[in-house]
């Protein structure tokens, strides 16, 4: 076998334990029984040691190193262009991983599968302390690992790298300023508009089963397919991926308001559209693999918030929904698209509107970055949370539950992640205004309820390249330009008619 | 590490790719979307390939040799015995594993996967000629497997050995045609006394979700640990081990009829308990396991029938399941009672009471052997399984979906298997007859639905000792003497009272 062939084969054999150790995940999440934690964790950790193990063998760098001395030729442009991507991104991966070691990989996938529980039950009890000396210990590997992987300027950058190939904390900081600079004075006429109906007019009964059949109506209709996909149930939901035709996502539910299991729904469905547009032929490979968690997120944002929220989905499904759900019998339309885009400062991230979210972030990026540099410590989290919360939001944290325990990122090892979602929020704007400039006609199609044309567009410039391109070119070749927040901007006023 | 340790920690490593593998099938079953088939596939016979590697090494049978020839003595005679008994299973199981090429575990494992689903397909279009094929390709497989791994006198007891180590055909033929000899004859009376009420008595609306919450509270009521376990909906009823506190129970429902939904989880229940009771400390090794399925069955069939189906148990629950059934409300107990414990011949085994339920085993011990044997070809299955019913059961069979393709077994490549199931019933009735003996005061507990003192029997004379003695041992020890018929022929006749 060649060089090339031996990684493709190597590449295939990680992904198939990567897809049991989702499984191993995601039934944790959603079906596991309590007393399983300890053995599960165990379980993980040892997935994750192998694969590790195969991933950083000498042999895989020789073959990396052979491939770029001279990769196999083919006939074919396309196929070669394809392999020589995959061997860039091979290397990029091979370099990050070999330079940590297997003890450290095991101890962060064990640690962090136990301090998950330890988080919830944390939670639940609004209890910090008790999630406290885990978060030291994740935060000590976190270190760790940064150090390994080695940066030019700040530590956070070796953590961002992983999310957002090509990221830097100096490049983000003065775009956030930028996007705070100009959302913040537009929150208080969002907030105005949108509070003219009382909230308390959505709450009604919702039953469980009923929002269920719904969801599962909206995400078929966007093109999620349920023959290679499913929902369930979960305390914080989630999209994950276990195979080339096998996409699950989760939500919850809220008995009293059917909208929050939906958008959630539609998010987390927009993630799994992405999944289900990659080519299932290069599956387990790079050019088969999500490029960035900030391009995951603009895809989950798109139907979330720019298909989701908009005045022609509601007009379309909200006759369906009042079939179904006699509370709104005596809600107008209007009144109900203002609700479920209300603007209004709140504790919860996920609950957040997609104005004030990005505050939400612009926090967490602050403190993490503070976190990992070791500015501030795990005892004066809660404090610095609560304080800069206050001066953002212009809102006091009733408890941890919510504030700084809120997310369960922290839990899983996940720092240096949530910048992504900002970015996913300026990139979705942006897609979306270069899909409708290139094919108008699916302005009038989506009002109809039909989202093929959209779809489409998203699968050809987006979804089916994996990570042939980097996250920068992939938005410069789908928009014509780098990511800017001038396409967000736009669209919230456009949508409030400021 | 001394040659004992290397063996505890490969056998426990190899556990955890055996747990994964376990999910994975699991998942398969209960909620893995239709298109995911394929992959998962290759998932299963990935890591099958891996085990069997791992568990074949050279270096494993160095240390069994080295412990064979000296095991490092420990202050306590408890454990050296433990010792003992493990280096002993691990002989055995490497001797077994290591007359396999890997080629044929992995190519095994990829063709009963895929075959599953063409089973499944074929059963309910009752297209045989669709199952052909692949039962062929399982055959040939299997026959493969038995040829590697010997036998003295025929074939057929190579496979066997797998499920219920000691067990040979030319043993269990006599005992299966004497008790088939002394039930036939009673058959006539059993189906006279409980024909008496007519069935459709207990037709009637009995809603799935009252269904799981009743099987649950009896479940739960004869001890399995619903945090280290859980239920859930499948075609083909199963129990299955993730773990030392993961124990997963699958079900299904009949709408018309809770006692079907009942009496499936009252066995799977059964199995679990056996689970659950297996030593957590010990997990991943052979004093951590069950011991073969001719045991495993006796747990399952003991609280399914002699528990069960007894009137002191529906003394004690039919009250119950009438406050939540109205459907029941004119039935009274003894009429419900025979209704549970109706005999009378019937085309699928898995609903067939348990008196004729052995006929049904006999059916296929004796198709299998001719199978594996080669005495019958797969084209002409359908009609020797039809004209073998006719004999056994003086009925016809009206299509092979309630014939030859009504088991998933031999799609999943368990040939030889059956027998263990009637083995199971003599054991059941066995245990449960010493259980009574030695601790009379359990009858009156019983009967107030109290099954701590039964449980307890149990897991002290079966369920902790895992793979410590072998199963005719393990029978001797906790009753006395061998597996005989009588004890089962004596239930059935004192439950009638014949």
């Amino acid at each position: 076998m060649n060089a090339y062939d031996s990684l493709l084969q190597r590449s295939r054999e990680i992904a198939i334990y990567n897809s049991a150790a989702s499984l191993l995940s995601w039934d944790q999440e959603t079906y596991m029984p309590p007393k399983a934690g300890a053995y599960r964790a165990e379980q993980l950790s040892q997935l994750a040691g192998l694969t590790h193990r195969l991933g950083t063998a000498p042999e895989v760098g020789d073959w990396i190193k052979a491939c770029e001395d001279s990769l196999p030729a083919t006939a074919d442009a396309e196929e070669t262009a394809l392999r020589e991507a995959n061997v860039r991104e091979w290397r990029r991966d091979y370099d990050r991983a070999t330079k940590l070691p297997g003890r450290l990989v095991e101890e962060f996938a064990r640690t962090t599968s136990l301090s998950r529980d330890a988080w919830a039950q944390a939670r639940r009890e609004s209890n910090f302390a008790a999630f406290a000396p885990w978060l030291e210990k994740i935060l000590a590997l976190t270190r760790e690992q940064a150090e390994c992987w080695g940066y030019s300027t700040c530590r956070y950058d070796a953590l961002l790298e992983g999310y957002e190939p090509g990221a830097r904390a100096a490049d983000l900081t003065p775009v956030f300023a930028d996007l705070q600079k100009q959302l913040s004075p537009l929150l208080p006429a969002l907030e105005k508009i949108t509070g003219a109906v009382d909230p308390a007019r959505l709450d009604g009964e919702y039953p469980v089963d009923v929002q269920r059949a719904l969801n599962q109506q909206i995400a078929e209709a966007i093109g999620f397919d349920f023959e290679a996909g499913r929902i369930d149930t979960t305390v914080h939901p989630f999209c994950t991926e276990m195979g080339p035709r096998d996409c699950r996502l989760t939500t919850r539910y809220d008995v009293r308001d059917f909208t929050s299991s939906l958008s959630g729904t539609m998010h987390e469905a927009g993630h799994g559209l992405y999944t289900q547009g990659l080519d299932a032929a290069h599956f387990g490979t790079p050019i088969g693999t999500y490029v960035s968690l900030g391009i995951h997120e603009s895809q989950s944002r798109l139907w979330e918030n720019q298909v989701g929220r908009s005045r022609a989905f509601w007009a379309h499904w909200y006759p369906r929904a009042k079939e179904v759900f006699p509370s709104l019998k005596a809600l107008p339309l209007e009144e109900f698209w203002l609700l479920v885009n209300r603007v209004k400062p709140s504790h919860i991230r996920v609950e957040a509107d997609e104005a004030t979210y990005n505050l939400h972030i612009i926090l967490r990026f602050e403190i993490e970055q503070k976190l990992v540099a070791g500015d501030l410590s795990v005892n004066d989290l809660p404090a610095a949370w609560n304080a800069r919360f206050q001066q953002i939001f212009g809102l006091s944290v009733p408890d941890d539950a919510r504030g700084c325990l809120q997310d369960t990122h922290w839990a899983l090892g996940l720092i240096g992640y949530f910048p992504t979602y900002t970015l996913g929020n300026l990139n979705s704007a942006q897609l979306y205004a270069a899909a409708v400039r290139h094919e108008p006609a699916m302005v009038e199609e989506l009002a109809g309820g039909n989202y093929g044309r959209l779809l489409a567009w998203m699968r050809e410039k987006v979804h089916r390249h994996g990570r042939r391109y980097s996250p920068t070119e992939l938005i410069e070749r789908a928009t014509g330009e780098p990511t800017r927040a001038i396409y967000f901007l736009d669209y919230l006023k456009g949508k409030y008619g400021l």
